[in-house]
């Protein structure tokens, strides 16, 4: 379990600048993740890479002369947000565009798609390719759908090389999908992690027995087994990677680059141990191995894992994975050291200016403050709860998420407040800093919610009725767009959408404020419960305690919870 | 828990040849351990480094140029045998003699200097430089009884360095010295790690608290705390070893090489956490750090720990430190890739050949076989036992080890045997394997147990009573020299020495011989329970059942056991 750590919720960032503190040769910290701090050939690709925190040398300890050039880092298990992305990648560019390469994650691709607009829309040509190399995670059909794991390495080794040779964008956005079509990962594990300050494991698999498939936060595995021999493990990942080999790769006579990687408590000689025979089981096969990377390259804290990645080779990718590379985490070859930049020369993002509020509007901006003090407490009484209904179907770290954003939250509104801002900025920052902080796919969708009511309310009316429901309108549309989400999709959605349309009714017919939430609020409750009904839409091999909690989507219920919360607030600022 | 092997007693091995596979740029096998695959200076005094397996990257991890010439693997947190230290010795040597460099611990001792001694007798200089950095073993006036843990990394890196530049094996001794003096480790354990089969950890430190200075096998630590904070534990870490700087170095202005270092466990993010508090910490005291090392760089499979260490760096010691180093498990700056060497060229040790043996002395040697089968069995039934005894007051591995080697001793036996060998030859065959595979103190003593009764039996007599006994006084004569133990010192000697006196007094009577060997046996009974009303010499701070299983010596038990265990055996063969 982990065990050292001071305030959890600053954990990710200390973390961070203890890393940057260890390698100042190489790194410099910058908003949103870390930097090489040596120059690069100007104009040449940056490739800025980046997800959840708790998974190093993934990402941050990847960053370094022959591989990447920044790494965004969110907090632990969670995206990072957009505007960590677009900072990142200012601080990283060289001229010569920008390559985002990151594992095929929900949140990911949520944030890492709005920086790439953003950076397009200011001329910065900037690509995405996606890490799809954890085949228990769809079938090949659906290549597109599956997670990216331990082949993460491979795919950032063959675009950094290649970036570092000074191709072009378009060639180096090549490179990477072609490196990741011929990378392929399988991973086993027999027990999960334990996140700073939580008192158990993001998840169990029962004492003596593997969960086959399960993925790097604990996403559903395919099957569950009693825990084989070294040989037999290796015998059955090395079978399944042989199973589907790219086409166009004969395997006998094959070269292949062999990651063998420990997830946090396999330890070195165990990895040795399962090694040794899959160097036998390769060799028998004809099979020629170049250059292996046996041990820890994607952690996932203290969780015990095992995956095996085949980066199958041909004459572009070779040179390119077997090139020189000095990161913190990772190196091989002899590399000539660059000079040291100057960090006056690295681009910072900066947050905006404050707009000019009316006094009306600060006032709005106070009931904002408490309405989000109440957020941040309904959260901190619920998180177990939130925690454990996330875990039947998702990753289980919701309430730990919804937590950390909510208290950013607040920070970033009082901070807002202080500057002198109205009711739309105040909300506005509170977004920004729930997703710069919390991440994930949650942090995102609460940045848009919060930022679409303040777009409603302002920074310079009163408080109504017809404005508020308003609000919730706009940030239903919104979040529906920008989360691709329908409603039956067990999202947060199913709550949301009947709640802005009750809201809305209500307020139509002229009830009293407070009122009109109260009836809205019933509905959404009932909208909360309903979502058991829908069934999980994937298998999983975790036992947790399914029918207890029921199948109820994390977000909807922390939704309804806060909805109904919210109404003494409301009772209080009712509009004078 | 260590959940991936096969025959848990072949994982060292196969751990040990999956290693080499993954590294045949850097590492061949030879017996005994691994040395570099590539070619050295000739003339250079080469490097040799070594102890148990199980702290990847330490001991073998670290073969590779810049740093060790070769590593000695002994089992799994046992001492190497002479035999393999030797063996090792002769494939790394260079023309420049050898330096044997180790920590501190006294298997080791033992076995190193054996093998020194063989080395020195052929013509190969040798020296031994041992590590003794663990400021929490012994205090400072007694720095000699200090044990090596993380600091073996500077000690070894600095004397390589210097064998790298061609210095000679006296220099090269002086400059392993000046390392070893101005190197201070002191480190902090939360639970143990378990071997492969156990069922339990080697130990267990109670929930939420930190056992201070415990050693890298479990050995007793000073004192017992909460877990602290992140900063908390850096504050005391650093203020320790502060507190101890060696002679003639003034704190501010200073140059340290920080090794901040992970048992297992406590994974990379914690250990920034950490190494963020550490770097403010002694840059405010005015400390300038030199290249930090921040990961898992001496280990004990899974035991969760954390130790931090600092070398003192003067104009001498700076550059052995920063210098480039290209070894599987550590690699800084740039090294020109050596010349491959051609494994022919590479000294490989095998065992002598066969003497003669009379008829009788080949029936004996049957007799011999049966003993050891009896031997091996009686330790199997009473592994657990063993161990748990060993546990209130060693490292718990006695019960493994005994297992391993005995079945080792079983084989070598079998070995001998079938190529014709008599009596004294099959028991030297079998010490000499149970030494090779077990390792450890045990392995030792047990080595010249079976050596000493041998040289008593021959190769061509027939079994009498006084034989017996004078190989039974001669095992207590050789085993009191060899290993320095004097009665009452709460050893394996406790029983042997009483037990030897008895049964020489009843053979002199003109006795049976196993009414003799029983009256012995008695003795040796009475005085294994002896050993508890000795009290420990250490404190510890382990939670164990001290009071349930006693304070016994768990080798003296052992012996014991199997004295009583061999009655039935010597009633088969009365001499005839």
């Amino acid at each position: 379990m982990t065990r050292l750590f001071n305030d959890p919720s600053n954990f990710p960032e200390e973390a961070r600048l203890g890393l940057v503190a260890a390698n100042r040769d190489k790194l410099m910290a910058v908003p949103g993740g870390v930097v090489r701090s040596t120059r690069s050939e100007p104009g040449t690709v940056a490739v800025v890479i980046g997800g959840g925190s708790g998974h190093y040398p993934t990402f941050a300890g990847l960053v370094g002369q022959g591989l990447a050039h920044g790494a965004v880092m969110g907090n632990l298990f969670c995206s990072p947000s957009s505007q960590q992305v677009y900072s990142v990648a200012k601080a990283a560019h060289n001229g010569g565009g920008v390559l985002l390469s990151f594992g095929n994650y929900a949140g990911d691709v949520l944030h890492f798609g709005e920086a790439r607009e953003r950076l397009i829309a200011e001329g910065i040509p900037c690509e995405i390719v996606l890490v799809t190399d954890d085949v228990a995670s769809a079938p090949l059909e659906e290549i597109d759908k599956r997670r990216g794991i331990a082949g993460d390495l491979t795919v950032f080794k063959a675009a950094a090389a290649a970036a570092e040779n000074g191709l072009s964008l378009e060639a180096v956005v090549v490179v990477a999908k072609e490196a990741n079509r011929c990378t392929r990962s399988f991973g086993v594990a027999f027990e999960g992690c334990t996140l700073p300050g939580a008192d158990d494991s993001l998840f169990h698999v029962p004492e003596g027995r593997m969960a086959i498939g399960l993925g790097i936060h604990g996403e559903p595995g395919i099957s569950e087994a009693d825990i084989p021999t070294a040989d037999e493990l290796a015998d059955m990942l090395v079978n399944r990677l042989l199973q589907e080999v790219p086409e166009g790769i004969e395997i006998s006579g094959a070269r292949v680059a062999v990651v063998l990687n420990g997830l946090g408590t396999v330890k070195y000689e165990e990895l040795f141990v399962i090694y040794r025979k899959v160097d036998e089981l390769l060799q028998s096969a004809g099979i020629h191995i170049v250059e292996p990377d046996v041990g820890e390259l994607v952690t996932s804290l203290d969780m015990a894992g095992v995956s095996l990645t085949f980066f199958w080779l041909d004459q572009q990718m070779e040179p390119l994975w077997t090139a020189a590379a000095d990161a913190p985490g990772y190196r091989k070859g002899s590399v000539k050291p660059a000079e040291a930049l100057d960090p006056a020369e690295v681009e910072v993002v900066v947050q905006d200016a404050i707009p000019e509020a009316s006094e009306s509007s600060r006032k709005l901006a106070r009931g904002v403050i408490e309405s989000l003090e109440v957020l941040a407490n309904t959260v901190n009484r619920n998180c177990d709860l939130l925690g454990q209904i996330d875990a039947v179907a998702g990753d289980g770290d919701h309430g730990i998420g919804m937590q950390r954003g909510s208290k950013a939250a607040l920070e970033g509104a009082n901070e807002a407040f202080n500057k002198g801002a109205g009711a739309q900025t105040v909300l506005q920052w509170a977004g920004q800093h729930w997703s710069d902080k919390a991440g994930g796919t949650s942090g995102a969708i609460w940045r848009v919610i919060l930022k679409s009511m303040g777009e409603s309310l302002g920074n310079d009316r009163l408080l109504s009725g017809q404005r508020l429901a308003a609000g919730v309108i706009n940030a239903r549309d919104q979040v529906m767009a920008f989360g691709k989400a329908e409603l039956g999709d067990k999202t947060l959605v199913d709550v949301l959408a009947p709640f802005a349309d009750a809201l809305s009714r209500e307020v139509e017919k002229g009830g009293e404020l407070v009122t009109c939430w109260e009836v809205a609020a019933l509905t959404a409750s009932k909208a909360a419960d309903e979502t058991a009904k829908l069934l999980p839409r994937v298998g999983r091999a975790r036992p947790l305690a399914e029918k207890s909690l029921g199948t109820r989507d994390a977000g909807a219920v922390s939704l309804a919870l806060i909805i109904q919360a919210l109404i003494p607030v409301l009772k209080k600022c009712e509009p004078s």
